[in-house]
């Protein structure tokens, strides 16, 4: 990777760094931003190499220490792993590598489904090697063994979203409509009176698949539990500065990402910097 | 990538070899084995940096000088670029660098067209990258300044075809169907009595595209038009040897892409060996 991007990156020492294959992990630094105001983050989308969700365990950790490798070159102080495939296949191998406390977002949501379940029959939706793993199931199983898990991968939701769908014509809705309904059929057939977001794309589909699914049905993602997870471990006294800013890094082409981008988070600030990732 | 995997490869000498992002390039490979079956043939899915066509150009062109870098390891004796992204961004730069012919997949689609059409209005299909690059259209002109060219990116093709969807359910051809009427509806609208399958993934949705654009248009793939070309660089006498083989290499799980490849060129014999790439 670029020495020079690297030590300009590292300006803003002290950051909270995130990482996704793409656009996802922008759901949990949304949510990150309106929760700690005063902090700097620093994200980096591994856009050259997505999507993850489609590729093998070994590929995606592979993919995830080199992301986390960069990220620990810009001095960050804790590390969010926005990306569930990675969170779900590689967490623990992160976890030995870094000198900075690891999040993931497997644990927060299934925290969050647990609390908010009364039938106990909870959905997990996420990609192919997501659900492959078992982490959710896993997880949930753990703390309580009664639950009942209906996994279901939906591999095209993520190069949905990375196709701007989810800002979409109504040609586009119809699409994702049609998807939505393709992938969640049978987890709505069987009942469940939970669904978790087990990809951190997937909320930028939100409206469709909470129409789709009813209200009775509660939609959990797990960037507010992932806030929680943060409070917990950066005390007020650790602020980044008193000029907290965001700063991102992308692997591919950088006007695609920094538009998108701006018009997930509402804002015209993201100006993305291409960087290489190379072993 | 791999010494001992590729000093493996190097014991059939002489091949033909074709890469791709994935799946795509069989298609391109199915007709090459056809018309040469004395042939031995190496193939390289780059499935850990699938898709290239959402991608910018400089890292497509990383990618495919890496991906020539491998097989020119395997001592083939020809390269032919089996993926439409590569060949409309990448094929100068290969050209330069390869001490062996390269063939690209632009040119002799276009020739194709070109000889069918009989009103001169072409319609291009292809991922975003391949439209953008524009490729196509100049190669159309350059020959037949006439020509009325429609482009039009279905970038969701790719993903389709590497989730298998080509050999779908009912349900699974469902959303084949809506996605290409979604994509296609301009150019049905536009006139156009030629289609350019402007990626080798699309052949895999011939059957869809095809009904959708019903008996009076003429739709071009490449494969059969790259067969012409691979016979004119190789004279009979240049056989790969007695025993004609075909490799396989991916960049992620090599089981999936097996299974796959295998639904595609109907047969049992692909067992696809896994490499890494590394700058």
């Amino acid at each position: 990777m670029s020495q020079t991007l690297v030590a300009d990156a590292a300006s803003t020492p002290g950051s909270i760094g995130l990482f996704d294959s793409g656009l996802g992990g922008l759901t949990v630094l949304r949510e990150l931003k309106l929760s700690f105001p005063w902090e700097s983050f620093t994200y980096l989308g591994d856009t050259a190499r997505t999507p993850y969700g489609a590729k093998g365990a070994e590929t995606v950790i592979r993919y995830s220490k080199e992301c986390a490798r960069f990220l620990s070159g810009c001095e960050i102080k804790l590390l969010v792993v926005a990306c569930n495939t990675a969170s779900s296949l590689a967490l623990s191998h992160l976890a030995e590598e870094c000198s900075f406390p690891v999040i993931g977002t497997v644990d927060p949501a299934v925290r969050t489904a647990l609390g908010v379940s009364r039938n106990e029959k909870i959905g997990v939706i996420g990609t192919n090697a997501t659900v492959k793993s078992g982490a959710y199931e896993t997880a949930l199983k753990r703390i309580n063994p009664q639950v009942m898990v209906v996994s279901k991968p939906c591999p095209l939701f993520v190069p949905v979203v990375e196709e701007g769908m989810f800002d979409g014509t109504s040609a586009e809705k119809g699409i994702v409509k049609s998807l939505v309904e393709f992938y969640l059929s049978p987890l709505k057939e069987s009942g469940v009176d939970t669904l978790v977001l087990g990809c951190t794309h997937y909320p930028l589909l939100l409206s469709a698949i909470a129409e789709y699914m009813g209200p009775e049905v509660n939609i959990v993602e797990c960037s507010k539990a992932i806030a929680e997870d943060v409070r917990k471990l950066l005390p007020v006294s650790s602020s980044s500065g008193r000029n907290p800013q965001s700063r991102f890094f992308v692997t591919d082409e950088a006007a695609r990402f920094s538009q998108l981008a701006n018009i997930f988070l509402g804002s015209s600030q993201v100006q993305a910097v291409k960087v290489q990732m190379v072993d």
